[in-house]
């Protein structure tokens, strides 16, 4: 068999972040999460037959929906019921995601111009299919001759997920209660030592999403893309030891390596849609919008 | 009751391009289209009952699903098979979508990447609920001062949709068999009577999607949107006569406009995306992605 050319690789990678819209996936079989007659996410079967353990924080499916129960009607009383539930599967160990315990809390609501419903820890999102938000940036330098170049960050041996993977110079999740600007310049001066007005003049350009599905659940993400042109003389440092080395490469080397395995998946999109929109991919490949173009989806 | 905020009415936009996601849509009574067992849109009750009329073109609604028959399993048998149906039913006039006939052939697929598995009248695109691709054009000036402008376009009071109300300054859906790059060209060229080298320095910005439903059908649809900066004293001219107007507008002035009625709701918000991409609009407002946070949906 010939060798998948460039674009069959990326269309590939693209398909496998919205898997859970392809043919085969667990969607059909999956119930919605909903909070106050509104969605939020999308639970498995097993998940249900767990939760279903605890009535007197989740109603059993009903109508394709598992909800919380009547009482729990106010945001801290949702998210510590919830909480405590998580802790006892945890305490189980019969959920291997919540081995990646983080403590750190994520908000939860339908659209991301809601008002939060409840609170709930990262490592237990994917559970529940609740969407989740992050801020991705791409640096990159432009030569006096006009050329760009591309930071690119390797993730430390010792992160909890896609270890030693290639990823964009920053990037992080929005915690509750965390703005979009505030994470940007919080995850450019922890992970790189970018100062904070060096990050400042980021420029908001673009939305990148998709939902996947692995043995570890459902994954609906949203990452809020910032472009940072920063001098042909700067280096970003290593900061809180997320990434183990940073590199500064040609388009062409970049465009060979999002294709590959050695790319956290989600950062090779974000670096995708960056090549389209500085026109080093063609509107005309077949890979714009590609990933984001199913009926059953918007 | 006090008068809504500007962000208040942007987000009732954004909400109302996605009310087929909204609680209460008819999405649950929905039906798939399937072609060749891949979802390529939606169909409404009262569109499955008049199709079962058509048996030997379409099938009865099944497992959630209506498909095309047995033995039309070819692009030109699939479209021609289901373009006698929707001739028939033309003739009929029991489909008010269907007096706004076109003669304009849209491709249908699963993806945008994959290959047509049809063609279909754009006029019956949404009783199909087939997902829709165009080209929006945000033509802007930068004075020497830094100051930035945007060409605004108003509609023909003859158009078929949205007669009168402001839009891009150029803008075209994607017919069967042509391109992002070529529409963009064509577009600039027939409506605004920009000359193809300058449509040609257009940079691809970004994609905006949503969902929408109302009296006529389904509509998702997908835009290509490009960002085009004119020399200050460039000014568009009147072509193929769907433009009655040009105005050049600061930004305070598109951005009120944008909130207001007078303006085509999609290409609102691909303005609204320009905004927020050109650092009129902060991050942090609740407006960027609103739209498409929904976990249903990507």
């Amino acid at each position: 068999m010939a060798a998948a050319s460039w674009s069959e690789r990326v269309l590939h990678l693209l398909n496998r972040m919205n898997n859970f819209y392809s043919a085969g996936s667990c969607r059909a079989s999956c119930v919605r999460f909903e909070v106050d007659g509104a969605q939020v996410g999308w639970i498995r079967p097993h998940v249900a037959a767990l939760l279903s353990r605890y009535p007197q924080v989740f109603t059993c499916p009903r109508g394709g929906a598992v909800s919380l129960c009547q009482g729990l009607d106010s945001y801290e009383g949702r998210s510590e019921a919830v909480h405590a539930v998580l802790l006892a599967l945890r305490e189980e160990d019969c959920l291997t995601c919540l081995r990646g315990w983080r403590d750190e809390r994520y908000s939860v609501m339908p659209r991301f111009s809601d008002p939060p419903v409840m609170w709930m820890e990262r490592a237990a999102t994917s559970l529940f299919g609740v969407k989740r938000y992050g801020v991705h940036v791409n640096a990159y330098t432009v030569s006096d001759g006009g050329e760009v170049s591309m930071w690119l960050a390797r993730r430390s041996s010792t992160k909890q997920t896609y270890p030693g993977l290639l990823d964009n110079m920053a990037a992080g999740g929005l915690a509750a209660g965390v703005g979009i600007k505030h994470t940007l310049v919080k995850e450019c001066q922890e992970e790189a030592c970018v100062p904070e007005d060096t990050a400042m003049t980021a420029r908001p350009a673009a939305t990148v999403s998709y939902t996947y599905e692995d043995e570890e659940g459902v994954f609906p993400e949203s990452q809020f893309v910032f472009d940072l042109e920063v001098p042909v003389g700067f280096r970003p440092r290593i900061g809180d030891g997320e990434v183990q080395d940073f590199y500064l490469l040609s388009i062409e080397k970049v465009k060979e390596l999002l294709a590959s395995d050695d790319f956290k998946p989600n950062s090779a999109m974000v670096v995708l849609d960056f090549l389209i929109r500085h026109a080093f991919v063609e509107p005309d490949s077949g890979l714009w919008l590609s990933s984001v173009s199913r009926p059953g989806s918007v």
